[in-house]
């Protein structure tokens, strides 16, 4: 029972919370088979800035991107010494039945690939659905620096976080902080998500032990 | 007679003048056999925050700045559509046989043969030196957003611009705008390297008629 947890890149805005998660990440891994998937972040964000200055392909900026995640990875595995980096997916599923962690620089198998649009509607969400859709995971996490999926912008009053919510309601209305080609690939590769807040481990570790807490779940119907 | 031009990251400041040069390189390669190596520019910096905010080992800052230079690259490629890209040298040097322009992505060849230690030291102009001596090439270019190697920071009155000047002075003094690495590189592969402002392509074509301008041309004793 493989779970692929999604580190978002802009958890990476706080050292001390990334670092924090890091570490608990490497003591969860002893209990549990996981895998882990770079997010794109600030390195991402300066390719959307290029993509934007100069008008890029979307082609190009979606390998721009994928690369970016690579980057994300190596910072990962730089805090996570005790984890593997590897881009094979099968190497991934080896490490994670020896209770070792391993994070997935995607490109390779991106590049070889290709299965998905080149387009900003797919980021490092859908990427990290795919791969672990490869991977015959049975769950993705996404770890981001929000609690859930809200009815409106988390900052307002009247915003309310869904416990559950179906990826195909998720098709039909946006709700924000994932991407707009996420539900569509849960669907397809009939995947549950969670997405849950970074900032809180015991968060990730509750969804782990499939106990209930702060997070919202994507049923992929 | 093979000519490596690495096209500085900082010339992507100028949306303008990078859109420029790149068409002129394009007609330069109809005449001349010349190949790109990609610089870092905000790829880079971004690597360069994150070591600092992280205090990531250089190991993989080294790691992921090659990378910044595979996303420049493709960057390049989208503002040269008849340029080729590719990661393997041989492919490079059949096409500028053919006059055809290519971009080389350092990051296979620098991670399998990962010939130079992983510093700040060594950047993008080290990479393309390594790569230039690699292709066997007569010369190397780099193209940056300064007229060449000054005295002091050229802003002053009394900076003085160097037409030529030997590798090995480089070595016991920093002038500035290149890397710390790059002399003992040009001597121990016997390199000719020049350094020129990409804003002005004539001087690259200059440089490539062995014609006299503005530039500063580093001698490899």
């Amino acid at each position: 029972m493989v779970t692929v947890i999604k580190i978002g890149g802009s958890l990476a805005e706080e050292r001390k919370s990334l670092v924090h998660l890091c570490k608990e990440l490497i003591i969860f891994s002893k209990n549990y088979e996981i895998i882990i998937v770079p997010g794109g972040g600030k390195f991402a964000d300066t390719v959307r800035y290029l993509y934007d200055k100069f008008k890029l392909s979307d082609e190009i900026a979606h390998r721009m991107a994928i690369l970016a995640m690579d980057q994300y990875g190596l910072l990962l595995k730089d805090i996570m010494k005790e984890a593997i980096l590897t881009y094979s997916l099968k190497d991934a599923l080896k490490a994670s039945k020896r209770r070792i962690l391993s994070i997935i620089l995607p490109s390779k198998i991106m590049f070889s690939l290709d299965p998905l649009e080149h387009s900003w509607r797919v980021t490092s969400d859908s990427i990290s659905a795919f791969i672990a859709s490869s991977l015959k995971a049975e769950n993705l996490i996404l770890a981001k620096d929000v609690d859930g999926i809200f009815t409106a912008d988390p900052k307002r009053n009247d915003a309310k976080m869904f416990k559950r919510i179906s990826a195909s309601k998720l098709l039909k209305e946006r709700f924000g902080c994932i991407d707009e080609f996420l539900p569509r690939i849960l669907i397809e590769k009939q995947l549950v998500c969670y997405v849950v807040n970074g900032k809180h481990p015991n968060r990730l570790k509750s969804i782990l032990e499939d106990k209930r807490d702060i997070y919202t779940k994507i049923n992929p119907y």
